[in-house]
């Protein structure tokens, strides 16, 4: 479905860790950053709408970083792993800001969508934090 | 692998068009961010790199217009038709030029970072110009 | 204020386009990137938000094309008028919409807010109109 | 010549943070995010591009972050802390990184965009730790 993996495998270089611990990574941060536009859309869509403000400001956020980190760490030419820490870390912490809130709407609120985005938000964060171990974060 | 589909599913309202022809833009949209950003990296770490400034600057282009490009075409609430077909016919030409940029390096300099990023363009090129069919573009 | 001009001015090579066309449009697009961003959030903060939907989807999708936009614009190795010229219309295109829904909140809500960014819309659309005219598009 | 000042002096609630750190740390984002695009572009265009990869990574990277950080901290609708501090610290390691290899570049070789541009990254770093002092962080 992507082509992460063929892009990162036709590297003209060593990559800067484990291939599939970062092969997972990207493709999650990109799907996390997709979901949370989508989610915070649907928030938007719904008719309780007032009260999901803050699900909206944390999906907008997460959507962010998560699209920022999924390019830095795609970036293999003169990879510098102080800065692939701080954009790993700021990303687990927006997907677990992110995830809790909406898991907190898919539980009380029968929210599908929260529901949906809190699983890309979970398994980003998971995502992230391996790859921090990768790179010795 | 992605949750694009599962996000459009739980919309909570109709979406504007074509629900298959919206997953596979969305999708092909983020692949080409990832593809292009990853390629504009191998061809900085190739030591022609001085030959392959085109093909950065295009990978940079198409990446920046294929994330934002995804990212309108994920918001349903409010979804106005002037706007997605002016991103989708910025992106469909964004992803022309970069396609036939690499395409070029794939044939001549047989790199295979650029013959997996042209397959990206292509495939996300052609998904625009089927979503601007589907929205009446 | 900000340094677009100094780094245009610096640029080693002849850049695409007049130079103070190309400045203020660069401009325009990241501060309208900016107001959009805050426009879309003071909507959300408002009490009456469910009448802002369409508000809060145009200042997002506006944002981001200006975002891509004033990247595009920005740079000037192996300039692509074609890739100019598709983002530079979908900008023009993102701000008007935008700028009207503004617009019509200044007036009809007396949303500060919206009157503040309907100004950045309407200057950045007007840069985009006279770059589109630089670039001979 | 921006409008973030207004746009936070329009906000319909309380910001939360000293609205002069905000204004000052946002601007300083945009304008980095745009410096930082720009330096990679020109350092693209240099002779000695091969000379410059490292430099060009740290700042596609350093731009990303920049943005996503703008937007973070121009969102005041149930603004987390967290996700603020998050976002700030990867952003003043951005900068700094980034500012650190410009400045060698500005320094050795003599490249004025890359003064221009370390000089935009100091203000951003020093932006982004005021604004994480306000916070809290």
């Amino acid at each position: 479905m992507t082509h992460a993996r063929e892009m990162l495998d036709t590297y003209p270089g060593t990559t800067a860790m484990d291939a599939s611990a970062l092969v997972e990574c990207i493709e999650a941060c990109f799907d996390c950053a997709q979901s949370c536009s989508a989610c915070a859309d649907a928030c938007l869509g719904e008719e309780e709408v007032s009260h999901l403000r803050r699900c909206i400001t944390m999906c907008l956020n997460c959507s962010d970083v998560c699209a920022t980190t999924g390019r830095i760490i795609s970036r293999q030419t003169d990879f510098e792993p102080a800065m692939a820490k701080a954009a790993l870390q700021a990303c687990a912490e927006a997907c677990r800001l992110c995830g809790e809130e909406c898991e907190h709407h898919a539980r009380e609120m029968n929210m599908e969508h929260c529901r949906v985005c809190a699983e890309a938000c979970r398994r980003c964060e998971e995502a992230c934090n391996r790859a921090l171990a990768a790179v010795g974060g």
